[in-house]
């Protein structure tokens, strides 16, 4: 992937449209004008305080309000919207876009994606990223242009898209905004993200019901109490389309994570320190920390 | 608790002996070097290295081999080892530390701390203080100066410990070191930390030995999956102790997790999106987040 050599390296798309400016769509808008400052950058998003906000503040070569006309001069358009609404758009991109444009997606699950570009004859074009960062917040005000900055991303193309230097390009646009880009099988990808991303969220919003419930206040809560309840302020309108295609693996997660719930209980309850000792040993060898 | 006027104010205690330098022992010698400069300090360490590191930092003015050898001239004993060591040194300070000395454990859990103080005849004397701030990490090398700057710390006094102006003296300590002291009763506090402090340690090191179990790496893991397993790597030997004298609402409190689990794995199954947006919008309002 290096570059090489001190010759001038241009850069790796001459025009982008990015199609939604949230926290991820707008991230990225921030990091390609600071980075990449030779590429003509075109943004949408369904909220018109948002273009605004975006073109403000200079980093907008254009916002219109429908966003088939933020596409038409792009050679990659980024769809950047939640999961449901990149669905129904990238089909639509087929007859709209140049014809040697290429298609990226930035949404947390792959395999739906994938059957959509396939299905739309678009698969040769097609480049799935996963951007592993984000916020609880929402929307182009929590957009940041550090995000990407030592985040891995995830990338899912299919063979044409690699021989045609689709891959290639997507990965030196990443670099250029400080992330780690790494190839991977949608299938893959999406039955990690069942345990490191889906599975996480959803213990989180457990944890934090049984807390609201018992009534406690978050400003209760210590630094470690308030890590375990972050993601339960995450934004519910991204997480619905996640959790309409969730991989199996999920359910099983969870239950699994219940399970290992009654037994803590158990051994709480009958004063079993010696089995919780082991548990806490084996999870702090895991993540790393000195015994 | 103001100090009012601009007449110089004396520090809280003349002489402090610190017994435990951990994470906790060790942040407050540095704190109350950097903020108390005018006050003795004597630490006190299992573990020589410990005792070396401090005294080398210029944190110390003694660090006997023996607890019982720091205590002598202090009119502030600092107990901060795990709460198991605490329950034991405790009854033993009663015929050590000066007459008019005033002792303070640091322990996450007050209760069992209250009834050893009160069997040992040293209801009169002992503040309880419970600093909401710490590190997944252990021991000395982990300590840091400003630990307790904006942490909250509980405190549990009898009616003689407040009367005698103990409490009002550790206050002072406390906010000398920018913490936030409030008074609490004993088994409220406990019952309080069965929720915000055991429950999402035992729900971390749950979710932690799933991941592991199904060999996830923590590389693997983005930013939420961090948040989500930082506990897992907490200090199992003081975690012990506090589990052997958890109270029963820990008990409960798992239990409305795993049932809470178990609904959302159910959900999750049944495609029941709906159910699952409104949860998220639930924990999202209780954590304060935008919608």
């Amino acid at each position: 992937m290096g570059e090489g050599g001190a010759a001038p390296v241009s850069p790796p798309f001459r025009a982008v449209a990015v199609l939604g400016l949230g926290v991820i769509g707008g991230s990225l808008v921030r990091a390609l004008r600071a980075e990449l400052p030779g590429t003509r950058i075109m943004g949408w998003s369904p909220a018109l305080g948002e273009r605004s906000a975006a073109v403000d503040a200079g980093l907008l070569d254009g916002a219109p309000a429908a966003w088939e006309d933020a596409v038409d001069e792009a050679d990659l358009v980024v769809l950047a919207t939640p999961l449901g609404a990149c669905l129904q758009m990238l089909p639509e991109l087929e007859g709209i876009m140049l014809g040697r444009a290429t298609v990226m997606d930035v949404a947390s699950l792959k395999a739906p994606v994938a059957r959509v570009a396939e299905d739309a004859g678009l698969a040769h074009r097609w480049i799935g990223s996963h951007p592993m960062a984000g916020s609880e917040g929402t929307g182009f005000a929590r957009s940041d242009g550090a995000l990407f900055r030592g985040a891995r991303v995830w990338l899912v193309a299919g063979p044409h898209a690699v021989i045609a230097g689709r891959l290639k390009a997507v990965e030196r646009l990443w670099r250029a905004v400080g992330a780690e880009p790494a190839l991977i099988e949608a299938d893959d990808h999406d039955r990690l993200m069942a345990l490191v991303s889906h599975l996480p969220q959803l213990v989180s919003n457990a944890l934090a019901s049984v807390l609201l419930g018992r009534g406690v206040a978050p400003e209760a809560l210590g630094p470690g109490g308030r890590d375990m309840t972050r993601l339960a302020g995450s934004n519910p309108t991204m997480w619905r389309d996640l959790l309409r295609h969730a991989p199996a693996e999920v359910v099983d997660g969870l239950r699994s994570v219940r399970d290992a719930l009654d037994d803590v209980a158990r051994a709480v309850e009958g004063g079993a320190v010696d089995h919780l000792e082991k548990l806490m040993q084996e999870t702090r060898s895991w993540r790393g920390e000195r015994s």
